[in-house]
């Protein structure tokens, strides 16, 4: 008996690979994947919005499509950019065909998220998914009722019609009916609408679930909102053979000098000549004349090479520490809010934004470890949160450095943003661990526990300056009404001249300064610098 | 300005999308590159051998390709069934191709592991990989040098050649230059191997690494083999609506009642009646003439029927408890070990069995926590211990019911082998959570724990009965010498009735037992029952 008889050997379509193993997109059981559906179309609509400066409305309409088969209709709208009416078959019906396969911030990054949900759906409940949709200023609404020929990873449309667009309107708006359970899953999805609220507070969601009065609305809270990402070119260090490779054969003819300009971020001609003088090339050889060992070299040398431009950040668009502020005092209600957007930073040629923040107090409710909001390219990762980098680095600080002492009514947020997000599954919940991101993570709390600290010492100083007010008060009015007896002096006259002295030494400028604390956040900027000098070394 | 201007749409191959996301598959940098890729092959070698009771003979050896670059070689040969000459440029050269697609237990899972080295290799020095296999009784060994057009998801044969067989030899050979950190990485490798070896004592392993005094040898140390898992048909419980039309298609005219016989596990001709009768299904309908309707009806009520055999266990191949037993001895060497192998049991339709073994005292360092050793298929578990369900379930135990106070020298080994392991990634790391597994998973563990107590209480009263004897014996010898000098008696035969006497009373068969603990390992099973009355209820 030979191999070919005991082993069969066949060829599975990217539609038939994940339809089999959809755990690894998330799709796990019937609660996950009702999660997981609204999170994919929600990222869908945020990327189509404030991609765009557009302050995202999405609407959620959840009903029962059969009650006692346990399917359930998932209806999501957006205000965004909308899809071009030829593009919708392949964009839901087509594993691996996407607008996300580019160097730029998306919340998606497989391009997977809505072929899944057609699969699930496809899977479970044989229905289509209906899609509706208008690019902008489109006279036209088109409308398709797609499946998935999973063999061939085709698209196939069931239906199609297009609707006179008469109001303008523009965006995409999808029904979807599978099988789930949405009593458990009601709870997470809720969670997540309030975690994506707290760091796209310029975004309003409403979300209706099966009973007419189980209505949540999340109001926009802001209209500001962060400039949109720039598309970019890949960073010459984070170049692998094969991307060269490709390049090449897109223009064999074009010079080496005019190629490094034209496809690899923040390569000018000055730059571009200094390199071929390192890697010993000459500037008018055409890049297809490589031979094989000069191109491993070549790639070899571009990421040897240290005096590249650092990756650009337009790439990139970070929240800032204004809408990340307003995000987070919404959400939390807690008595202060501090925040801080680093500087770009790089791993592998990727350029990444760490932004944080800490909030402290008011509605926070105290526990014996900081609660920790974890979100990467404005996505928040709820499940998975043992394993995260995040956690570790916040479980590491000693935080009776910044004078906290558990339990605390602490809370940190952070929030990570790159055109690479290293994420170690497809259904993105855990981060992988890259040193460079770790870094920043943790100069990033460090900042925002800073500001905590001068914050917590100023109250306590504040606190002693009002007790020792009011003590020489007390005195003072002994002395006032002493003085008054002996000198016959105007008793308040008196008192004015001594509680001034009192204030005078303790230096205190006003009393309502004092009492309302507004000196505080006020000034917290400035001391920053000084503050440093405290910090306990890494 | 329209969508269409703003958003560029494209389509990928599967093997771009891999390329571009190798984190998804474990490929996240250039240590555990190194790891992933050793690991693959090497659970490549393995299913092509122990599936088919081959008792596995598998060589890996590390070498510089280029120092400086940090590029590795590695060379991983098998004794296994080989690869088809024909087969072997898709095996390796084409994403989403696979013998892997069956229902089995294999180690692999996804066939994704052996074209992301192929694509990692490629990416990273562009050299192609060298495959030589020759099938069992194959009078060829196959050469080929591949690489993959990424664009196409095809393979490249770089060259191809057929040598004469001259010694019979069969199993496969790899070799692949890729740029890693294999000092970095090496640890982990022979972690790796050492767990591995744990789950298959029968396998032998040599790693090389680059100096040629760096060797390590896995000796085999049984030649028991478990019997391999045989290939199943799909439980009517796991289908889906896709999977059905997919049947369906390949023969419209099929009865309905032939058509579940030959196409699902355990469906006879009573059970198949019965369930059409729940249905309202005529028998001779031919399977295509299902409506829409009808057909999703079908698939809810297959899942619905209670009267489906259990999912079979034959797909399975467990570890068995003495294999289990003779792997954690010889690499843990602790003082005692148990082991228990669990009934079948199935989730969603996917049969599956969990093992566990406690390995006590001997060369375990006592630690505050058990040890935890997880293994999947045969697979173990070395990343993200800490959101694992079996670090969790562990952890929930209340370890001093079980006479076991920490730090204790206690080490918990779990195998969980499954047709569908629900891994969370492609990774393979972590295990989704899936309740009908956590239960079995905790039985496990509760029933090798109860044998632990059994242990310990048995060792203390034997502790206890000998500081008895011993006290006895004491006193007695006052006895023998007193009685000696008022009877007259002989000394030696006054003591040896004394003894006796002792011996009776205390119900010490013979000393030698009580000194070798040999009464303890050999009856523990009939006591299992009566012990778990004292299990804590859950």
């Amino acid at each position: 008996m030979g191999t070919s008889d005991i082993v069969k050997f066949e060829a599975l379509s990217p539609a038939e690979f994940f339809r089999r193993n959809r755990e690894i997109a998330g799709f796990s059981n019937p609660t996950r994947a009702i999660y997981q559906t609204i999170r994919e179309l929600v990222e869908n609509s945020l990327d189509a919005t404030e991609t765009f400066k557009i302050p995202p409305s999405i609407k959620i309409y959840i009903d029962y499509a059969n009650q006692s088969k346990s399917w359930i209709s998932i209806y999501a709208e957006d205000n965004g950019i909308g899809i071009p009416g030829n593009e919708i078959p392949n964009v839901f019906g087509r594993v691996f065909y996407s607008s996300k396969y580019r160097i730029k911030q998306h919340r998606g990054i497989f391009g997977l998220g809505a072929k899944m949900v057609v699969l699930y759906a496809q899977s479970t409940t044989n229905t289509p998914i209906l899609v509706r949709s208008a690019p902008l200023k489109s006279d036209a609404i088109y409308e398709y009722q797609l499946m998935i020929d999973i063999t061939k990873n085709e698209p196939v449309i069931v239906s199609q019609r297009t609707i006179e667009n008469k109001h303008g309107w523009h965006g995409t708006a999808i029904k979807v009916v599978l099988e789930g359970d949405w009593i458990k899953a009601k709870r997470r999805v809720e969670e997540y609408l309030r975690r994506t609220a707290m760091v796209a507070p310029y975004a309003e969601f409403i979300l209706r679930g099966p009973d007419e009065d189980d209505v949540i609305k999340i109001p926009r809270v802001t209209t500001k909102m962060p400039d949109p990402p720039k598309e970019g070119l890949p960073h010459p260090k984070s170049v692998d053979v094969e991307l060269i490779k490709q390049l090449i054969q897109r223009d064999p003819n074009v010079p080496i000098f005019e190629f490094l300009i034209e496809n690899f971020d923040g390569v000018g001609e000055i730059i571009a000549k200094k390199f071929l003088d390192f890697v010993g090339l000459q500037p008018d050889m055409p890049v297809g004349k490589l031979m094989n060992d000069e191109l491993i070299n070549f790639v070899t040398k571009m990421r040897e090479f240290n005096e590249w431009k650092r990756p650009r950040a337009d790439w990139l668009s970070p929240i800032g520490e204004d809408i990340l502020a307003e995000g987070v005092r919404f959400v939390l209600r807690p008595e202060v809010v501090f925040t801080v957007t680093r500087k770009p930073s790089s791993y592998m040629g990727n350029p990444f934004i760490v932004e944080a923040a800490l909030a402290w107090g008011g509605a926070i409710e105290p526990s014996d470890k900081p609660t920790i909001y974890r979100f990467a390219n404005k996505v928040p990762l709820i499940y998975d949160e043992g394993n995260d980098i995040v956690r570790k680095i916040v479980d590491e600080i000693d935080w009776t450095q910044y004078r906290v002492k558990f339990p605390a009514p602490l809370a940190i947020v952070v929030h990570i943003c790159s055109t690479k997000i290293p994420y170690a599954s497809a259904g993105k919940e855990a981060i992988a661990e890259v040193p460079e991101i770790e870094n920043e993570v943790r100069n990033a709390v460090r900042e925002v526990a800073r500001k905590l600290r001068l914050y917590i010492t100023r109250k306590e100083k504040e606190q002693e300056l009002l007790m020792k007010y009011a003590i020489f008060s007390m005195y003072g009015e002994e002395v006032v009404n002493a003085l008054s007896y002996v000198s016959k002096a105007d008793l308040d006259e008196l008192r004015s001249s001594i509680n001034a002295l009192i204030r005078e030494k303790l230096r205190i400028k006003s009393l309502e300064d004092l009492l309302t604390n507004h000196s505080i956040e006020g000034d917290e900027d400035g001391n920053n610098n000084e503050d440093q000098k405290h910090e306990p070394s890494s």
